[in-house]
């Protein structure tokens, strides 16, 4: 109805929709699909939709909405479905940290159990690295496939990375782009919505979640990052994807390397059995909670790292991608290393400011058309609770241009510590949660 | 700064200063001034802006804030000053209701102690009138005045009532028309600032507000209105201008009148002593008020109403703009008249249903570039408190188009009452609002 009492041809209107949730009402189902819709369409203006997403931030949704505002995100565009692969598929999603490369050793070690992964990724931005980034530091493999060339893999050796297509859930990019310039990121309900309306979109039949806090994460709070976690398993949950979520510590960076070439590099010393204790820490703990929804309570996935099975299917997967699993990764033109100027202890590595640096030395971009390079980031040689002697190193920049080297520097001011006590030790997955 | 740290041509970053009021603080000065003056130049995207607004409503503003943002609305654009004169001015403001005539006997009435009264008015959209439509039934009277007109005009007979050029802050212009399509309007530091930006760059030196509560208002709740009352009172008074308020009821239509012609006969009539009690009643304290903050707080408004002399700076205002005071009003084409069914007292006249009723019949309008039909509106022959008999008129609607009936009786339906007992009495000016 518009303002006078007339019927125009849009069975709702923008002002009436937003001031509901702007009074801290629950706006029903049927105005709230309108709205995801209307604005897809470009009925509803950017100026109309953000100022709704800013109430949504203040006032919140119920779950009832979320999983409404999801239904109709999923509805602005394709629907997949693995139903005629014949096996269990599951995917993770991490809402993105430092050093985390985990999608890389834990979707080939998932599938070696013949479970299909197909893992639809992204690319980096701000101090957050890209999956597709990392792999794309492989001598030819590449991240764009076809629907029908992703079922193919997913049916021989079960893991996919590749990029998402653009035909998922197309009001969630329009909506993400809008929030990213309006303030309205950080709204809980919207976060839930943006990433769940693309799982399921995708079609894949269970769903972990790798929820961080600290420094690093996107949710710097945990308390906040729990009622995320909690919003996404209930939405996953309402929608039929089994979900499960652990919550993990990021105030350090994962592992020993930030980057993106680097990164891979590490992956493979996992899947070869070795690796960073962390990264195989959460790679084991992500895979089990993984099989576990895929029907495969008892796997063994130490073993499987050990005996080579989860680097067959690596290179298995490396190779279906046109990647070459046994070429030379780039290394950087230039390196600088920083060294302790004391004996001691490392007491801290703050997450992000060492993203920030490995983003400004050129591993990450500040906007989605930049290039990465893929040979730059950091190497750590000592992490938190490391005793160090005076001049060993702590960790080396590496770059292309060693102009890069000082504002690398700069971000790094006063973001790690080489003290006289060691730090209190702190779990790494902090909590498991379930519907 | 941009988000990798590099400094823009920019001084502020909209997202950074959309976080500040997101996040319940309040917006240092500089940063707010740049939002302002961003968003006119249109650095600052509507959907920025409508997201700020958002976060304003639901976080609110401090006193500080909303000085600052006044200040920048008035930078916008020019800023007139009546010192030249040699003579007192003040104005007056109203939030809006149904029926409210009361700047047409009021300006004529103040000037005529020699005060200037530069009433810069607007337009009617939705239920609420505009003065100037009223006035423009007068045949020959015109609102759009030049600076020098306006000024001589001060000068002289002492009242205008005009309308506002556009180069008055100019920011308020864009920044309402987002509000309205947002659902961002009832933000009281927003409509506080957009108020009182145009009557401070308008350069009165005195200001007097007539804020409306009640069915009919725009604040239907009286400690929203009186909020608002507050807010601006101090606004007026942080920015050099003396500022009180009234704190009126708008339950019920003012008078016996709702359109544009017939508003302006019944001005007349009060303009010639006679007129309804309550039109009267505002009226006279509107005008104490005013020549009060005027340095005339003995002045006899009631005796320049009987003696002849408001009218006649009435008849010397409308003919200063072109108009013929003796000329006749337009008169409607067709009427309908709503009678008693029983015996009984009017317990009841909704303001909000009678102003949509009129604004139906052609007396309003629902988009800006519409015209009003000056002839239509509604006659009302008793008010609640008044006894009728079966069969006694209780109100008349005009039209030019018999047409238009059926959607103004819909509009009334359950919109007045006759019944056995009269409806308690409530004053008309509930609070006078100070620095």
């Amino acid at each position: 109805m518009s303002a006078d009492g007339t019927a125009g041809v849009e069975p709702f209107d923008a002002v009436q929709v937003i001031s509901i949730k702007r009074d801290g009402g629950a706006v029903p189902d049927d105005a709230l699909r309108w709205m995801v819709d209307a604005y897809t369409r470009g009925y509803v203006a950017d100026a109309q939709m953000s100022a709704f997403t800013m109430a949504v931030l203040l006032n919140g949704m119920t779950r009832d909405e979320i999983r409404v505002m999801t239904d109709a995100m999923i509805a602005s565009g394709e629907r997949m479905s693995f139903a005629s692969l014949g096996k269990a598929t599951v995917d993770k999603h991490s809402t993105g940290g430092v050093g985390d490369k985990i999608t890389l050793p834990l979707a080939p070690l998932v599938a070696s159990f013949g479970v299909a992964v197909p893992q639809l990724s992204g690319r980096g931005l701000g101090h957050t690295g890209g999956t597709l980034d990392k792999l794309e530091s492989i001598p030819g493999w590449r991240a764009a496939l076809s629907n029908d060339e992703m079922f193919a893999q997913l049916g021989g050796v079960g893991a996919v990375i590749c990029a998402a297509g653009s035909g998922l859930a197309p009001a969630d990019k329009k909506l993400y782009a809008l929030r990213d310039v309006t303030g309205t990121v950080e709204a809980i309900p919207l976060i839930a919505s943006s990433i769940m309306s693309k799982k399921i979109a995708e079609g894949t039949g269970a769903l972990v979640l790798d929820v961080k806090f600290g420094s690093g994460a996107f949710m710097k709070d945990v308390d906040k990052a729990r009622e995320l976690a909690r919003t996404m398993v209930a939405l996953g949950t309402d929608s039929g994807v089994a979900t499960t979520a652990l919550l993990t510590d990021m105030n350090t960076p994962l592992g020993l390397t930030i980057g993106n070439a680097n990164e891979v590099r590490e992956s493979v010393e996992v899947l070869a059995g070795g690796g960073p204790a962390d990264v195989v820490e959460l790679t084991v703990a992500l895979a089990r909670e993984m099989l576990t929804l895929a029907g495969h309570p008892d796997a063994d996935v130490e073993q499987a790292l050990q005996d080579g099975r989860a680097m067959d299917a690596w290179r298995e997967m490396i190779r279906a991608q046109d990647g070459d699993p046994d070429a030379a990764l780039p290394t950087p033109r230039e390196t600088h290393t920083v060294t302790a100027s004391a004996d001691g202890v490392v007491t801290r590595m703050e997450a992000l400011p060492f993203g920030i640096a490995a983003w400004r030395l050129g591993a990450g971009r500040a906007r989605a058309q930049d290039p990465v390079i893929h040979a730059a980031g950091i190497d750590l040689h000592v992490k938190p609770g490391d005793t160090v002697r005076a001049g060993q190193p702590l960790f080396t920049l590496l770059a292309d241009d060693e102009s890069r080297f000082a504002r690398g520097l700069d971000a790094l001011e006063g973001a790690w510590e080489v003290g006289a006590q060691a730090p209190a030790s702190a779990p790494l997955v902090l909590e498991r949660i379930t519907a």
